[in-house]
């Protein structure tokens, strides 16, 4: 029992940490978007790409989280935009503490839009808040189409799900319209972008998405 | 001070129950394989390709772990292995507990060779040890080169690195032979066998070992 309450009180911590950060990203008007995926699936590449398209009307920045290294954050900040490396350390997620501590780091006066990259996990990372009013999923191609079975909690918290690596699709048995149809099934209002951050194809509809949820917001 | 403590008690009891687990397969002469690695690289499918090349000469079985759904499980059980499914029903690996109730189910005198196929997760299955006298990780083409730097502890923790789906090379920048001086450096000791389950390229390599391994054993 005592594990348990442990658990549930670093959870409530948690939670009242991320609605902190919420309010702060509220009140510099920053649209914060938690990007969420198993290892290698193309967020840094998605981000990438979508930095490129964006950046000449949008003012955007990146908090990238890794157990260790600086390779994602190196090559974020070689397009010129802010660039914040949290290294975990051996934890599987980011959580709201470490959120904290780097929005306390970034003018975010100066930002519209701010990616925080979380841990390669597709399933530790869906646990924890961090205050992004945000999140989205990247599933790969080459991952499977029967993850969405395997990984519930992911697919039903996010509020759109990247199909990206559609370039492997002449490769793969991927099934795009049944993996479509069961991740609208367990989460009908989510939003579906396949798309190849790669070749470009399907990039315009995920950036028009980001750009129509700026306005929203 | 009193999260670390906790956390320490859980890491003991688990290891304490994961060197029971061991004794109970070194007892029975069953060579336990923890299979590890990220969502959707293949480790189902490796599994599949291994039991066609070997079941006629070895007896094996599969302890298959999830959070949820039993689609592994039911195909391993289709080739006429015995597959047993631990729903891990939302905890991101598989502990020495969960492994000590399957055993238990389990007519180990029939068995030569165990995999356990555990959670897609490159992070938290590294931190429990269940047992297993090897652990291997699979990495597959798809998910990247840099991933020894993001991930140190799987790759400095397992016997072998499978590099899997190298049928998708051809459409990939992943850098085999600077991956394979990376994780070399990283592991001096480690046994690399980049191979596809799908063409078959690689698996007589891979098959050869397990065969040594269980002859060694």
């Amino acid at each position: 029992m005592m594990k348990v309450t442990v658990l549930q009180n670093i959870m409530s911590a948690n939670d009242q940490l991320a609605e902190k950060n919420r309010i702060l990203l509220d009140k510099n008007k920053v649209l914060g978007v938690n990007v969420m995926s198993s290892p290698g699936a193309g967020k840094t590449t998605l981000l990438l790409g979508t930095i490129k398209r964006l950046k000449d009307r949008v003012k955007m920045a990146v908090i990238e989280a890794d157990i260790a290294s600086t390779i994602d954050a190196d090559k974020i900040a070689a397009e010129g935009i802010p660039a914040l490396q949290i290294n975990t350390g051996g934890q599987c997620h980011i959580d709201a503490n470490m959120v904290a501590n780097a929005l306390d780091k970034l003018a975010l006066k100066d930002i519209d839009l701010l990616f925080v990259e979380n841990v390669g996990n597709l399933i530790c990372t869906a646990d924890f808040r961090i205050g992004a009013q945000r999140s989205i999923m990247l599933l790969s191609v080459p991952e499977g189409d029967d993850k969405p079975f395997k990984y519930p909690l992911m697919f039903t918290t996010v509020e759109a799900v990247i199909i990206s690596k559609i370039d492997y699709l002449p490769l793969s048995d991927f099934n795009l319209e049944k993996f479509k149809s069961t991740v609208s099934g367990m989460n009908p209002k989510v939003k579906l972008f396949p798309l190849s951050a790669k070749t470009g194809e399907g990039m315009a509809e995920w950036t028009a998405w980001l750009e129509a949820q700026l306005k929203e917001f």
